[in-house]
């Protein structure tokens, strides 16, 4: 299908942000119910169209396919029953969460006799980059609403077609629910200067979310006017201390490492205290289900079948089934390590010892900390947030899952009766 | 004074941000009281350094008059004995501050075990640029500090001397206390390719605030590829309703227009209803207490010593004793007008109708919203934070005063007993 029309991409997303804030302002004070019923109908919607969702996913398909798109690329991209049946029930969720909107955080008398409180507002236009997985689409689209906000989605030009079948579901929902459409709005084109239209729409985007690989998060955050909360590496250590208990020990390993490879919660280097009596069986097992171990000589050592560690292996994010291991001198030397290396995602000590924990949570400065638990759990919904637009890597707004709270903001009411500032 | 050194400024920033990633590591970890003592000591050493203060200060003084800088910028520029106090004692109060580190946001327990929490953590380094007031070096870097982080400050090239002098004493207070004095640095050099490395400094600094004019803030907003958190204009509106009180609508709208016309809290535009039954003492009153009123013909025919108002007045912030003035039809139309011409800094109603009130609260997207206060309370200090390090417009992070809290973030722990994600 041809773009429907040839407005230069800055016009475009100009157009969209404004229709965006007007959807906004109505958003802001819509009620819980209304949120939740828009996505309800949505997820029916969705149920609904099942025919024309795998039509229009076939149509990407084979694009993709006579693209040469990779296996992998295509299992991402590819919609069956189930997973469209995954799509309608992940609306369903985000409809039955915590409306944060309205939520008082705080609130204080002054002397003078001025109420305060701070309100939870939502951010107000959102901007979703992501690519392939054509169930963002609703999950991200659904998440942004219901906190509030109306949302730009752009989905990754190979999943076009099924971007369009499901954004037509979430429209159907919203006008349903009496809501306006322009809330959630899908880029229409496929001109790569939307991307750049979008991250320079500052002052007309108030947030940008990247949702993809290295390139679209460095590109991102390279060009950006517009603030990014931004889901880098999650180049993750697992430690295990001299008080670790083993049996405690191999199957975090191996939960942690191996689980699922490809998921920015894994661990990707295994740090063990020199101290620890016996780390063969760690090394073993995780060899034993299917890892590359990468060693140092002190791990070939222990382990011959480990293979060599190089510099790189410490800063590198394998989103596979390889783990780079080195002895460290305890706790110290652990974090020392991790904060040379370490992508402030999530990081993780194995130990009886509660006082060397409490140094580790406390000395590690990573978006998620944690103590005896797989960093595998590094997840919205098993943080039981319900679920989560991302993992933020950042410092700033939100840190780790990133769920409904993460999208909104507060503004400070001031109740008086009349007082002037001396 | 020469720079000391001739290093490139991206170099020179790397250093100085690198040396202050140390500190922060150092500073994260360390206990209120001795950050508290150093703050203290650091008071101490700005009232035994009057003198040396007031040298330095008057060098400042005569190169700037040399320069031709005007009058209210040496006003800005100049200490004498008093402001030297005041610089102390502010430094005293935000060592008597709550902590903000170490505090829990949250808590939960998963059904698996799993034992979850927030726990706020300093941002880590921060950027500080700023103009010519020299309390500005004191006031940020002791506030930036005093939330556990290590801070890089860029003062104005004419306060250059004062701020040396200054950040001396802040030196002497940090190793005072046995904290390392990389915590809180001072650009050493004048040139402004100095700012453009800590605007590009992604990674080595982790936020910029910016406090300054509109040409700093526009730069730095137009270069930064480090998160700022800016405090932009207060193009503030009072807003008085058909139910206002006549005898607290007269001298709200001269406090919040003229108590201090320079700060950001002032009102720029009033709207006043046009049921309001008696719009014309409102008018005189400012008039009266040397306001110019810039009013539409309807305005002009109330009160005939009114100017004209221009299309480009809704949007100016004056920072002067200038009003701009226009009826609207109640507080639909004064929050749409609000909408299209405020800066989201504060708005306020002024009303004995508390739905009305209420309306115009939830539907005011401004950081601050007032009823029946004036805008001029729109502080840290006045709104219980102690201090503040400026008042963000921004959406994201911290909203409207950012004092303590709003220079920290957050960490998830998750403390478990060997949990694997299934």
């Amino acid at each position: 299908m041809n773009d429907a029309v040839a407005i230069p991409p800055q016009e475009l997303i100009r157009a969209m942000a404004q229709r965006a804030r007007a959807a906004a302002r109505i958003l802001a004070r819509t009620p819980t119910a209304t949120k939740a019923a828009a996505l309800r109908a949505a997820a029916q919607a969705i149920r609904a169209s099942e025919t024309q969702l795998l039509a229009a996913n076939a149509r990407d398909m084979e694009a993709a396919a006579a693209r040469g798109l990779s296996g992998a690329m295509l299992d991402r991209l590819k919609l069956d029953g189930k997973r469209i049946a995954g799509i309608a029930d992940g609306l369903d969720a985000v409809a039955g969460l915590a409306d944060p909107v309205g939520a008082v955080i705080d609130e204080s008398e002054r002397p003078n006799g001025l109420k305060l409180s701070r309100v939870r507002v939502p951010l107000g236009v959102i901007g979703i980059i992501y690519e392939s997985r054509p169930n963002v689409t609703a999950d991200a689209g659904a998440l942004a609403m219901m906190a509030g906000n109306a949302v730009i989605l752009r989905g990754g030009s190979e999943a076009r077609e099924s971007n369009r079948a499901i954004h037509d579901c979430l429209s159907e929902g919203l006008a349903a629910a009496g809501l306006p459409e322009d809330a959630i709005q899908l880029v229409p084109t496929a001109d790569r200067a939307a991307v750049g239209a979008m991250l320079g729409a500052a002052g007309l985007i108030d947030i940008i979310l990247p949702r993809g690989g290295k390139a679209l998060v460095a590109r991102v955050q390279e060009e950006a006017r517009v603030p990014v909360l931004a889901h880098l590496d999650g180049n993750n250590h697992l430690y295990i201390d001299r008080a670790a208990d083993p049996a405690k020990a191999v199957p975090l390993a191996v939960n942690a490492k191996l689980r699922r490879t490809g998921i920015c919660g894994a661990t990707e280097t295994l740090l063990i205290d020199r101290a620890y009596p016996n780390p063969r069986p760690i090394l073993a097992a995780l060899i034993e289900a299917g890892c590359e171990v990468r060693g140092t000589e002190e791990i070939r050592a222990i382990e011959p079948r480990a293979t060599a560690v190089s510099p790189e292996d410490w800063d590198t994010e394998y989103l596979d089934a390889i783990v780079a291991v080195r002895l460290v001198d305890g706790v110290a030397d652990a974090t020392a390590h991790i904060a040379q290396h370490g992508s402030s995602h999530t990081d993780a000590i194995v130990t009886e010892d509660a006082a060397t924990a409490e140094l580790f949570l406390a000395e590690v400065d990573s978006a998620i900390v944690m103590w005896n638990a797989s960093t595998q759990f590094a997840d919205g919904g098993e943080f039981g947030l319900g679920a989560e637009i991302g993992i933020s890597t950042g410092r700033l707004h939100a840190r780790g899952p990133v769920a409904l709270e993460g999208l909104t903001t507060y503004k400070w009411l001031v109740r008086g009766t009349g007082q002037l500032r001396p």
